[in-house]
């Protein structure tokens, strides 16, 4: 970029808005260091309309404007290329809580809230924003928005597809598409937002949204269980939903490595269960109901026992003793890192696929690569697992990673085999959008082609994230 | 059309596919007669092969194609105009249910499938697919997707769109796109499926759906409220939703001229009070869980009297009584048709801004109309008003008519002054395109065009349905 242009771009915005090279450097590479690039300039806009005048001089000069958020997610979908060329347009100051309307169930934020922010102010005037996940404290709402975030909370709640009322967005000719709409029904045409919710940042850049509200819970009930297989802990669910319907809000799946990972890396970590259990699941019910969820509990884990699903199970008897089981679950990731290099698949599949998947996709990784152990853990209850694999003891962590492909297509070969996502929660960015041939006929990708050209005929925003570049 | 082109299209089908006038008439208008139209040929596919074909050739030929499922909708989308060009493509035979998977807590049924036996084959399996509108017994899923349609269990379930999981649909060109997903998270890429829900037709034409099903209920109670006001039936649905959540089922407010409307032409219909109150809500509470839902609603009525919400309530002591509840609520469109002329407005505002609607609306609308009968009714948990207003008593019904869109813009004056939605939950068709200028901006306006443009380039699917037509 010229270092004319480069001042018309800085000109846009105030001066301490545009970064210097250190504050721009941790955005200019992603939290696991996969990716890494360069931009012309690195702007942090304060206004929508700053982010229009800025997106409109992109549109008139040819310039590529990168979106980004937290700067946390997994698949490298937030990182300019190595060129240098592109304008990084951070969200990070447009972070206002323009309201909360609690009468109303909704709230409308900034992009750059984060995520723990707009929960904490939904939880002020006594609502729940469930969108829950581990970067929560990091990770912002625009992100959440561009990339579907789930989560942990997806099973009663939806995506953040399902949480969103509204959206404001620059699209990428420099307008400015005030879609904030605070509706639960509205018929008037093509229903928008959900082009842009899911896009990761390549059909325009979301400011502002308007999020729905819940009723806050007035009981939560814990359990954390052992089974044999996932198999049962599929019946388990089963159970638990029939009972429980939408006050099921958590179910998550952990094998017996994930439990020790945890009690040799996280502090304090205890063991839920006296003996251990291949697999473990933890139960959560909750609801703004005062009906004694613990019986409800009581009554799905009698079952699972009177059937012979269960090994053994605990209920929390405290807050604190259900943040400790989650704290297990929640730290999988973290825990991994002190194991050595791992190899992540980010997959779903159909509800009813979910157990045979994992014992398939693990008997095909360990045949594969004898000595690797597989961690295969998360939303069993949306058919969503993290089926991340750690390298064998011992084993040259560059070597085994240098095995990363391969072991994707080790694993995703079963993920299609069961009609799968390969791209579940985290999105595909750049990390996975060769892997979208495998999944999507022609049809459709030349649908989402013809959607980006519709919108991005320039193909100037997050060029290569999603969709390979196209010349334009 | 040319006897050869027809003569092609024709062989495309078997001979009973190609409906006779006799056959074809009833699908040439729509209920109420607002529309009429012609079409060159009525066809009735039996599968998604057979529409295809039908479908390329009319690509081929730049033939209009107007799809069309149980012909129940009320703003005119299903239904050609006056030339007698057109295809008219009827899903009625594209009539299976493929797949029910309870253990997957989901089906895959096709479009011409009526809402009625879709329930149906939900509740063989011990599930619950909650779409529910009084047509239920005509509507097809088809039809119902293409539309985004409502209904009485939005509240706790969601629109269509919440729904569905995949869509199959024959693209304007004559492609067909397999979007049968059956998974619960899925973020590769754009979100195809749901620029289908809700296009009415527009862009292709939806020939199967994978549709999400839920455990069935255990418990339901159902209460019968006397209020003074939309205000405090406001006041009491947030009470209802703080202590029972996703287990509100149903929160609908009925005005007492709705009532006395339903005792006069409604067989059998009973008071389901003493006294006659101003507004009245039906409240319903469901769930999986069996945890003595009449407490709950008990708790719900008690807050409400405390606070001298409530003028008075009755608890359904059976599904029977609870049944006759329903059947007043479900019959307020029918009664009107014995009161003369209707002029309807399916309008939707925030939930904190709908009791206020009522009211300003209501003034407006009496002032405009003098001796004009509101009947403000539906679904008070969404925001969504059937603002019908039934003709003054002894008024000439086709002079009262003749206000209709006179009357809409009082009415739809106020919607705007809320910013709230002209066409909530029955679509655009060609009712209501006109109206969209006045609910959306510029930007918007043109996005839709955008994506009309890159999917039927040639302007060909149900054409001057939601968008004016535009030469190609």
């Amino acid at each position: 970029m010229s270092p004319e242009l480069a001042a018309r771009f800085a000109a846009l915005v105030s001066a301490r808005d545009v970064l210097d090279a250190d504050a721009a450097k941790p955005k200019l590479s992603e939290p696991r260091g996969l990716y890494r690039g360069k931009a012309a300039l690195v702007l942090t806009p304060r206004s929508t309309e700053e982010v229009a005048a800025i997106v409109r001089l992109a549109h008139e000069t040819g310039t590529v404007v990168v979106p980004q958020g937290g700067n946390t997610g997994l698949v490298g979908g937030q990182t300019p290329d190595g060129s240098g060329e592109a304008i990084l347009l951070s969200t990070a100051k447009l972070d206002r809580i323009r309201e909360v309307d609690a009468e109303g169930d909704l709230m409308v934020v900034e992009a750059g809230v984060t995520l723990a922010r707009a929960q904490d102010a939904a939880a002020e005037v006594g609502r729940l924003f469930p969108l829950s996940l581990g970067s929560e404290g990091t990770c912002t709402v625009g992100g959440n928005v561009a990339t579907n975030a789930g989560g942990t909370a997806v099973l009663a709640y939806g995506n953040t597809r399902d949480l969103v009322l509204g959206v404001e967005a620059v699209l990428p000719d420099g307008r400015i598409w005030n879609g904030l709409r605070r509706l639960r029904k509205d018929n008037t045409g093509y229903d928008l937002k959900h082009l842009f919710i899911g896009s990761e940042g390549s059909l325009g850049i979301v400011t502002a949204v308007v999020l729905k509200l819940f009723p806050a819970p007035r009981e939560t009930a814990t359990a954390f269980v052992g089974l044999a297989s996932p198999h049962a802990a599929l019946e388990l669910f089963r159970i638990a939903r029939a009972h429980a319907g939408p006050a099921l809000t958590g179910c998550e799946i952990i094998p017996r490595i994930g439990i020790e990972f945890a009690l040799k890396h996280l502090d304090g970590a205890r063991d839920p269960l006296a003996e251990p259990h291949p697999w473990n699941l933890l139960l959560e019910l909750s609801s703004p109901l005062s009906v004694g969820l613990a019986a409800t509990m009581e009554a799905i884990l009698e079952e699972g026992f009177s059937k012979d699903i269960l090994q053994d199970a605990t209920i929390a008897a405290s807050g604190d003793q259900a943040a400790a089981f989650w704290r297990i679950r929640m730290g999988l990731s973290e825990v991994q890192g002190h194991e050595g290099g791992s190899i992540k698949h980010d997959v779903s599949v159909p509800l009813g696929s979910v157990a045979v998947f994992i014992e398939e996709a693990t008997a095909a990784v360990e045949a594969h690569a004898p000595g690797a152990r597989v961690v295969a853990f998360g939303h069993l209850g949306d058919g969503n697992i993290h089926f991340n694999v750690s390298q064998p003891v011992g084993a040259d962590k560059a070597t085994f990673l240098a095995g990363w492909d391969a072991m994707n297509r080790v694993a995703h070969a079963v993920v299609h085999a069961h009609h799968g996502s390969v791209a579940a929660e985290h999105g595909v960015g750049r990390l996975k959008r060769n892997l979208l041939r495998e999944v999507k006929t022609d049809v459709e990708l030349d649908l989402m082609r013809m959607v980006k050209k519709a919108l991005d005929p320039k193909g100037l925003f997050n060029p290569g994230v999603i969709l390979e570049e196209t010349q334009s």
